[in-house]
């Protein structure tokens, strides 16, 4: 039984329709992002109605910050990235959820960041599967 | 006296140059960006060579998430924004910061990302003054 809040919580129906779910963490639901331009990932906090990191109670923003710092590093291990971007910006979809996107030098929208730049690409079947095992093992979500 | 990191650290010339200090937190100084299309304030650690949040030690990872937690709350209590947009990128400028930036839906860019889109206007000195002041105020920095 989760509390009320994570009862509600769903995920908006852009985020659900533009990304596969990994796994929950302690508090975020963990997504990847259906663009193989780069590896995107997102953390969903599972609480109904936030749109703001601040307005996440002072534990769920530390244990936020402890899955943003797991995420990053599983995916940089992962994916040997020139840099990470993580980014809780919501303009668009409202409901709170944080960006960590692995950047390569060579990628589509470098040295810019990844919003609006190029049409997301679909990833071939194998490929998402290799991406969200690799993740799954690396942040035990299996 | 800081420790070794910390007096070996200096902003980066780009962001030295692009924004004024407003003060020092615990961890991180506290600038913000010459640009008045939006109240655009930047959190810098106070150590030499890091590129991600990532590699920040676990105790500054936490203490990171706070200070992200007390200037979102100051900035928008002071401007009374729509939403706020919170990112690490450093594609440009590897030195760790952390962009904290008030948007409102009349801004230039909403609702795209800030990153590009406009030229830098100018502050007036006493519009800035008047918000690093408030800033200052909120956060005990004077």
């Amino acid at each position: 039984m989760g509390t009320a809040a994570e009862t509600a919580f769903s995920p908006h129906p852009q985020l659900a329709q533009d990304t596969v779910a990994i796994g929950d963490l302690a508090l975020s639901r963990l997504l990847l992002n259906r663009d193989a331009n780069y590896p995107w990932l997102l953390l969903v906090p599972r609480r109904a109605g936030l749109t703001e990191i601040v307005d996440l109670d002072t534990a769920a923003q530390a244990q936020l910050m402890v899955e943003i710092a797991d995420v990053s590093a599983g995916l940089r291990d992962i994916t040997q990235c020139d840099k990470l971007n993580v980014a809780a910006l919501g303009n668009m979809v409202p409901q709170l959820h944080v960006h960590i996107i692995a950047r390569r030098k060579s990628d589509v929208a470098w040295p810019r960041p990844v919003w609006g730049v190029a049409p997301a690409i679909a990833y071939g079947d194998n490929e998402m599967n290799t991406l969200v095992g690799a993740i799954s093992r690396k942040l035990d979500l299996t």
